[in-house]
């Protein structure tokens, strides 16, 4: 009943142990980024991080292959193995730096910069390598456009052979199917290929395709055709944002399936962990930040940013507000327009409609928050708790000085600034009797025009 | 010179009367929603709403079949005729509970499910049903993936049979004209199909599609077709938010050609009922929901939400503005960044441009409002008003506690609560006097970094 | 390094002088506006300016054709030549008006309503036309749907002639390369040619085009083919959408091929001189206005509006910050939600958070300005300046009424209203004293209560 794509848990047909190594070593020049490649989010999430979590659902094993100074990279694939490549001579000779971890059974190689391939997709070319007389199972895809990719000439799913484009006849470039990289074979038989594989091409480099030759001489390479849009690499930011197109696509379409209305799925964007509830309705222009959960019959309006919050059943959130990490609407509660909340919980039927800033606040059910209450949470050095019993009423505009305490059915009235704690059904006041001065205003308004006129 | 969709009035040339029958009873499991299917909005107006619309622009009589217990549906589809399908039986059982409704003349069965069908569609079933010779006529459309839909065997444009894509040939499942289900036909032939079809089918219901072969035994059938997007039907919410950009689309090309800019169309969502006349700007990132007017020459900058409100000539709005039900804007006035009009009279020239809430208030003509300006328009219990009067000056953060009437020419300092009413011209003051303490700001910090420090 | 799209400087090749005739006196009625055509925006800017912006990159010389009264229009051009045609008698009389400032060397006739069109395609106008034995060179483009243009039969790229739609053959009608109407041609040449057209038609109009036959007597006239997109006229409201897309497309594009992270581009919207440096992130759902810059490494969050602005390295901006004309954001600040800048300079590492409106002000660097602050910076008449300094804390809902200065270290009290100037190191408060009423909060309550049963 909840939105994010899941997958069935892993198969335990077949028992041989499974590996999953992962080439993340590549600095992506051509995202122009002093961030490694595989760091740069999708949505909101690292790739390295979105393939890990899908490599899980699938492999026994985890093994990521970084270049030398990524620690941050190494500190997003913890707990797995980190193997460390010094020197970048290609991802034949990236795979060969994790062979002493491949173990026994099938090992598979991916790519940090194919952050969406799907665990299906895994998992089919795990039982193309296990089909009988299979030595090495490898992925394809058709890309719209082919362009340079090696192309893979098959008869039928045996793989005859991978021919490069510049080596291909124009009959062979004509093939639409084409080498995605990704490969599966025996821990055994891989770490023997690695090591027979050689540097001798222009570029001086261990190109990982060239096991599949190798394989060929053993037995049947099998081969699993995967759509584009898993499998097309992430090198700049135009594929990277066209990578975020796919993934919000999928998120969008699971959240549909689910029973959620987006009016205008193309204007909402995911995180990859957010979960909405069959009921809940979605306006336009809503962008869901990490860890945001909304229960079913809640309603999130236009122009909303959630992170790390859960809005319960029949909440209405916006148009314009903003929930920050820590923040919890009950059931029944309004959070309004150019409202900030910020580890707040917002009890059951609670209101803040109208330009507010409360954190680090807890806010009693059936509470009131008037227009333009600010809680002083921060004074340059610590965070203090401000907090609100039941049925209290917050006039317009109070400013309440942390750390307080507003006792249930207390009233603040509007424009005061509360230093102190207020007792239950306490009414409590900080602010200036009004003065007038009659015509004073004409007076002064005659001086600034002729002030005014005189420049 | 207005933007909605909008169609020549109902032809009375032939004066037969006209009924629609609109099938209502569904609860779209699909959806997923405890909601009936029909409530689910379009462009903030629920899907049978539009239906019944378009049909009241081209039929007599309109007639609702509903479900048991759907009240709110039939409270949506006041003041036509409301008939309940107690059990879900079929779509022909459906409309055989209308047939004592059918009246004489010419009855069309609608379903509640394709709302954005269009009247120039309607009155072409009508005049191909008055074609001489022709017993039925029945619209159908050429889906981009045709799928299960039952394939329409015509000769030119008489219907030859219908057949169920389960009975159809491989040559008949290569056509693409597909039954959409609508039809129409004389009201006493069509009384007497739908007692003579019979539920002998692995479901046991009564289909209306079993007219048509009834119908061909008496005379001519004929077919109309129709673009997909308005005969597709709604059973999912991917199917809603399909529906809803269709419905978007046509609603952006009728702004577009009353000479409306829209900057960025695909960002702007419309309700059925806005109106923009021409030489409105909108930029992109707009939301209207319903009973929006806006006149000619007035603009509406990024991130605006406007409900229920006119905006006059020369009115600027937002970006970040909100304007709720009951407000106008009069020409000329401003609407900034961050601010809430409710049931809001803003005079000509007004200006209230920033981080502002005004709630159930009249604001004079050239009267500024300062930023932070709040009318406490509620006191948990009651609303009151706040009455500005023209040529006023509002300071900056003033607090308004209504009921309270502000004159013509009065200053409000900044950062003053308003209990009262303030005369013509006055300047009122409700705010506490600054006191400095020279050093203190200083040992207040070290004492706080030396508690931070000790932690 | 940054995103907008430049081109190589002019090729100073081909020394005869270069003057570009663009006419722009049309009316565009079907726009069903007030405004000239082209001055309608695109990209924030007139279309009439980009097309501007364009030539100066490739030609000597511009003269712009205007029609009578247009004003604003010849301010928009200048400081280029200006001619009036005070008759619209067709694009060949148009061009006619300019023909005494032709010079000597190459003519190059541009519309304003193809603003589109970029430098390189002049070039190879410009080149085509210099091609040995070839005295007019035109613009041919294949559109997606030729419709009603005339269309260009050639033999390679030499054309024979141009046909008529009405005048063409179904053969000729199939051509899919239409006239764009763009020529160029020796200025000496085009002069003869405009004076020998005729105006022997139904319109009684003066055709730019029948210069091409002219042309064909003397020598090759040759073709350049360019997009659609470049070319196709700008005559509606959707067409002007239509354009606008076209234009983000391309600033888009350059954004990311600059290393700008825009993680959904589509919802991005630039203005035709938006600077972005490499490893800036944009996330979805931001207007950038004319005259921003960001730099390297600086982060524009959700619903960020900015305009006339610089954001340096390491700031982070939003979601919902609204940043206008003469805001500098230094290193490393933060501007939060709901905060409206205008004409600031934010010092390193200073933040302003929270539902905030600063304007005409600096703050210096570390200062830390609370929720709800607002800078009175206007007193109806006068702008005054507010000035704060290094290392001050500002209390949540501060009012400072300008003008006013804030030294070093100072700090303000929550909910102050702040006079007068506050020395360094000093703690300054102007607010009421908290009062409680115990018990009273609950007879209010209570009294209401009743007062509204008996409603």
């Amino acid at each position: 009943m909840t939105s994010p794509i899941s997958s069935p848990p892993i198969s335990q047909s077949a028992r041989r142990p499974t590996t999953a190594v992962i080439l993340a070593a590549g600095l992506g020049t051509r995202m122009r980024s002093s961030l490694p490649k595989a760091q740069h989010l999708l949505g909101g999430r690292p790739m390295i991080a979105h393939l890990i979590a899908t490599a899980k659902e699938v492999f026994d094993h985890i093994v990521v292959v970084v270049g030398p100074g990524m620690d941050e990279m190494a500190r997003l694939c913890a707990p797995h193995a980190i193997v460390v490549q010094e020197n970048r001579l290609g991802t034949g000779h990236a795979a060969r730096q994790a062979a002493d971890l491949f173990g026994s059974g099938d090992v598979a190689v991916l790519y940090a910069d194919n952050p969406l391939i799907t665990a299906s997709t895994m998992r089919r070319l795990l039982d193309a390598r296990r089909t009988p007389g299979t030595v090495l199972a490898l992925l394809a895809m058709r890309p719209h456009e082919p362009g340079r990719y090696g192309r893979v000439v098959t008869d039928d799913e045996r793989v005859l052979r991978i021919v490069e484009w510049k080596d291909a006849t124009d009959e062979e470039r004509g093939i639409g199917l084409c080498n995605a990289g990704v490969l599966c074979a025996d821990a055994e038989d891989l770490r023997q290929w690695l090591s027979d594989i050689r540097a001798d091409n222009a570029q001086k480099e261990y190109y990982l395709t060239d096991v599949v030759a190798l394989a060929a001489r053993n037995g049947t390479v099998r081969c699993v055709e995967a759509p584009e849009a898993e499998l097309a690499g992430i090198n700049s930011r135009a594929e990277l944002a066209r990578a975020e197109g796919t993934l919000q696509t999928r998120l969008r379409d699971a959240a549909l399936d689910a029973g959620v209305t987006l009016v205008a799925p193309e204007t909402v964007f995911f995180s990859a962990d957010t979960v909405l509830e069959s009921d809940v309705v979605v306006e336009p222009h809503v962008v869901f930040g990490p860890g945001v959960i909304v229960r079913s019959g809640a309603k999130v309006r236009a122009f909303s940013h959630l992170e790390g919050c859960e809005v319960r059943a029949g909440a209405l959130i916006g148009p314009y507000a903003r929930l920050r990490p820590g923040t919890v609407c009950e059931e029944n509660s309004h959070v309004g327009n150019f409202v900030e909340l910020k580890a707040v919980r917002l009890g059951e039927g609670a209101k803040a409609n109208h330009l507010t800033y409360l954190g680090d606040a807890s806010i009693g059910p059936r509470t009131n928050v008037g227009a333009g209450t600010i809680t002083c949470n921060y004074d340059g050095y610590f965070k203090h708790r401000t907090d609100i019993g039941a049925d209290a009423f917050i006039g317009s505009d109070a400013i309440l000085v942390a750390p307080v305490t507003i006792g249930d059915g207390a009233l603040i009235a509007a424009g005061s600034v509360i230093t102190h704690d207020v007792a239950p059904d306490a009414l409590a006041l900080g602010r200036a009797r009004q003065v007038d001065k009659p015509g004073a205003a004409k007076v002064l308004r005659e001086t600034l025009k002729t002030r005014k006129e005189q420049r």
